[in-house]
This record gives structure tokens, sequence and C-alpha cells, in this order.
């Protein structure tokens, strides 16, 4: 809690806001029944001050609420999986959430969370903004990140991977097989994960004394179609690359296709590596060589999290990374002669 | 329901069972503190009259129940987004249960299920037993079955896809590209939306004056793996076939690494069809030609017909089936000279 006293009760809000009790009360559940006026001091009071629930345990159901800013690809199953496992240890219920990249959808998310009083929520990479954070904390509900965009709050727990790490060792793999002109297709600029892994090849380059050529610097959105063209535009440069990191595996796949449309032949005159090891990615033609994030295991360990924080103990600390590993597969190889 | 008499209610049941309602309340809501023998007792009148809840509408969270035989690949993200966009208009919660293909997880599921009350249960391909269907049933629990594996009692709603129209259709393309030795890698035995498939190739070839020969139906399980030994198989035929109905597109995925391995270029030396069009698909090299199943509308359908039930409403009809549509992309071709 970022409050400057010690949290109040309802009875302590009404007493400070000058109304009932009762309307506190549909203040901090979400209800619609409450003026604008009336709602908007109430919320301040609780900004200010902090909002201690009354029979947290009387809970009618054990609820996480994991919330996705869209439910596409593989992704969503890795991280539910992590979750459910930890979950049903718990006799705890996973409820899912899909804002589709929409701002208004987590409004009216979060109005239902409010009435529903989880035992906390966990969201995935983005799609809540920070004071849609501080509304959960300030209300008690616990609250845990898992593999946010953007950089959270101090104060919010969150769980990521060793995005830098993985960056640097994807391009100290394909050094060491002998490339020298190593591109790479970046994630969007402001998501962490994409800095982060652009610093790791970066680092990677200058530890082995090579200078970072900015035209071999593409920049994508992680997804499938813009590795394509990112890929398509770097491998007909006049000097192209012999490598290129995909930073995920959906550009990967991209930049197989442009390899394909090219005649590019992968990894004899073209390797590739991507970031996650989704389970479907051993399957493409060759099997990509990639950087293994953890999801599963991520979600396990931002369940775990939430839990400790639902029993009203401290967690040890608030921000957890997992290890990446490098799976070698088929998609890389040294450049040809 | 499927009983003998009108549903009793808590108080109905334990003077039947001459115990207190305490103790049938106990079994009604899946606690353990309850004697076998009287547990037996209790079941055995649910099963026989039905269980009527008192105060359905009070349930203090509106939660749809969705449970999966196993979380893995692209598909429960698609029935889960459909599931979540009716469940977003009812203001209702979606909870996600994996039951890990483990028989022990899902009497443990369903024991949590009692005790939650959910407004229903969506039940994917299978997972539940038919006792365990009756149990939901007898307790006033909707369930509505989505793509079940197995042929569901009469009386338990479901949704599914023209399976057999769909493998029909596969084949009728490749007949049309000119092939006429067509082969089929089929899902498991036991699963009905394998056999449609299936029924619906022999239906293509006997229509167009063709024997269906049995050397070329290959027996897979719906998983990638079984789809590149089968095609393996098929493409050493004395006889190979030119073209293969690979039943999902899992196996077609599988087919593609056989024909890689074989040095076969897809679709000049083979032509191959799958079954489902998940998202992904789109981008095999080459793009694959599939049967799409509509997976998130068949969600969608199969959430409304709970709803349905969960207002005491009778449903239109029991069985629902929503189309399938061919989808050509690049896989498909006439057979070379």
């Amino acid at each position: 809690m970022t409050t400057e006293s010690s949290p109040l009760t309802i009875a302590q809000l009404a007493e400070l806001a000058g109304v009932s009790t009762a309307t506190v009360s549909k203040v901090v559940n979400g209800r619609s029944e409450v003026s604008a006026e009336t709602r908007a001091a109430v919320e301040e009071l609780i900004r200010r001050h902090g909002y201690r629930r009354q029979r947290r345990r009387s809970t009618p159901t054990g609820l996480i609420e994991l919330v996705f800013h869209a439910l596409e690809g593989d992704y969503p199953v890795e991280i539910t999986k992590g979750v459910a496992q930890i979950a049903r240890a718990h006799d705890l219920t996973v409820s899912i959430s899909d804002l589709r990249r929409d701002p208004h959808a987590a409004d009216t998310w979060l109005e239902g969370v409010l009435r529903r009083r989880p035992t906390g929520v966990i969201a995935v990479f983005s799609g809540l903004t920070e004071p849609q954070h501080q509304q959960l904390t300030h209300r008690d509900i616990p609250l845990v990140l898992l593999d946010p965009a953007d950089t959270p709050a101090r104060t919010i727990p969150s769980v990521g991977a060793g995005n830098w790490n993985g960056g640097l060792t994807a391009t100290r793999h394909l050094l060491e097989l002998g490339h020298r002109r190593i591109a790479i297709i970046t994630g969007p600029d402001n998501a962490l994960a994409s800095r982060a892994r652009l610093d790791g090849y970066r680092t990677a380059l200058d530890l082995a004394g090579l200078p970072a050529d900015p035209a071999l610097i593409g920049h994508g959105d992680f997804h499938i179609h813009a590795g394509q063209t990112t890929a398509h535009h770097l491998l007909q440069l006049p000097d192209p690359p012999t490598a290129i990191f995909a930073t995920n595996d959906g550009q990967a796949i991209g930049t197989y296709h442009a390899a394909h449309h090219l005649g590019l032949r992968i990894p004899h005159d073209l390797s590739v590596i991507g970031f996650d090891d989704m389970p479907s990615i051993q399957w493409t033609i060759p099997p990509l060589t990639t950087i293994r994030q953890p999801l599963t295991d991520m979600a396990a360990a931002a369940t775990t999290m939430l839990l400790t924080l639902a029993h009203g103990q401290p967690l040890p600390q608030n921000r957890v990374e997992l290890a990446t590993e490098l799976i070698i597969r088929e998609s890389t190889a040294p450049p040809a002669a």
C-alpha cells in the first residue's frame, strides 16, 4: 500500500466523507447508484488513506482473476496452465477475462472485480492502467503483474523472464557460430521485454568487439506479419545479414516466410533464432532454435506471490525474474562460406 | 432432467433419507464430512428424484465453469473467446479448469463445482463421464457439452461442427483437383468427430465412383506426431497417395514434416488438406488449405444454450451443429502429371 496512513474501514470512510456506510459500500463494491460527486469524494479518501476490507476470509468463492489484454495464440494457454496448477492445490477457481485491447473493457471488468471480490488479480502483459492498479490495491485486492509491458510502480509485485539475458544468449549463440552480420527485429518500443532483448543483443555485439550497425536493427511489434515485412527489408539490404534474432517466435515465423519468398534456405543461407519457445514452434520446418521463456512457471510463481499477499504476508521480493534458456534446434548454423 | 418425479428440495430429501437437512446439504454441496453410507443413500434419492436447488438467483458470483480435458494448443483460446464474449454481455465470470486427461482431476473438480454452484458448466471434448454428467444435472446445474468426443445421452445438450460435411467437402476438393489416390489420416477411433470425417471421406469417394482403398486409410490420434509417422508410412506405399486429408491441422503439420523428410514438395508432389483452421495455420509454408471449424462461434452458441437452461427455459433443440467451410490456400493443387 502506498498510502499516507493505515487503511480505513468503511465506517471510518463514511465518517470522513460525511455519508452513510451504505454509500461507501456502494463505491467500494463498484455499484453505480452513487452520485459522481460523492463517488469522487470517497475515491479520493480511499486514494489518500487506503481501504481495509472487513471479513476478507468470508469471500464466497475463492477466485483468482486472470486478465489478458488479448486472448491470442498459445501464450494464454501456457499461462493459464501455471495459474490453474497453483489454484488447484489451494482449492481456488481461476476466472479468465479478455480485454480485447479495449480500454473500455478494462473499466467494465474492474467494476465486476470490485463486486466479485476475488482472492486476487493477475494481470498479464498490459491492459490495466496505473490508476486501475491503484483502485485494486486501495481496495485491498492483491494484484500481481505477469510479464508487464511497462515498468510497474515499485509497490506492485511482478514476475517476468530474464529478457536481457535471453537477448545476450541468443546473440552470443549466433556469434559463436561465426556470424558477424547479425540483424534484430525488435518488439514494440514501449514494451520493456522488447527493450531488454535489444539491449542484450547490443551488449553481446559490444563484448565481441563488433559495432551495432543501425541498418541491422529492424522495428517490429511481436506479430508474425511485422516479422515478415521487416525481415524482407533486412534481407534485401546491399550488405544483408547472415543471421536474424527475431526476438519472439511469431516474428521468427514471419522471417521464415520472408526467407522462403526470397529463395533463401534456413539455416544454409540464413540463421534464425526466436524467443519464447511456444509448444508448437518445434514443428516449424526447420525446427526453430529459440530462447525458452518459462511462461507456465512464471504464471505459477505469480500465483504463489498472490496467495502470499492474500494471506496478509509480506513478499520476500517484489520483482521475480525467471531464467531463460537457449534451445538449439535446426534453424541456426555457421554462415555459408 | 431425466428423473421419475419432480425434483425434491433439501427438506424433502432429508425426510426421505431420515437424516438432517444439514447432512443433505453437505452431500449436495460436495462436502466430505458425511459417512459413505449416508452419502450413498442421499445420492441414490437424488438420482431417482432429482434435486431442486433453492434460491438459485442468489448465487453470489455468476460463474460459467468451462472445463477442458487438456489445456493444449490454440483450441482452448478459441473456445474461451466465444464463452467470454457471451459471459461479458450477461455480466458473468468465466472460470477455467484443466483436467489434464486425469480421471481423478475430474472428481476433485466436480466436488468444487458442487460447492461453487455456478450458473452452469460447459464441458469441452471429453473428460467427464456419464455419471458425472448426471451428478450435475440432478443437482440442477445446467450442462452443455462442446465438441463432445462421445455421443452424449440424448438429454444432455451439445454443440458440434458439421464434421461429416467437412470430411465430404475436403475430399471433394481433392477430387475436383483431379486426385484419385487420396489418403486419410483419421483421429482416434472412439472420437465421433473423427468417425464423421472418415465417413464423409468415404462417401465423397463413393459418389465419385472410386473404391476406398483400405491401404490409404491411416490411423492417427489428432496429434502432430501421429500425423508425421502415419503420413511417412502412407507416402512410402508402393502406390503412394498424391493427396492426404489429415483430418485436423496438427496432423497436417505432421504430414508436412513427413513430406519434407522424403524430399516431397507441397503441393507439387503432394496435396495436403487439414481440418480446424486454427489461427496460426495460415502461417505454415506453404499456407495450409483446410476446413474451417468455427470454434469461437460454437463456444458462443453453447454458452447461449447454457444461459437459456439457467433461466429455466426449454432449448429449441438439444443438439446444435455449426457449418464448416473450405478455406483454400496453397497446399492443394492438381496432381503432377
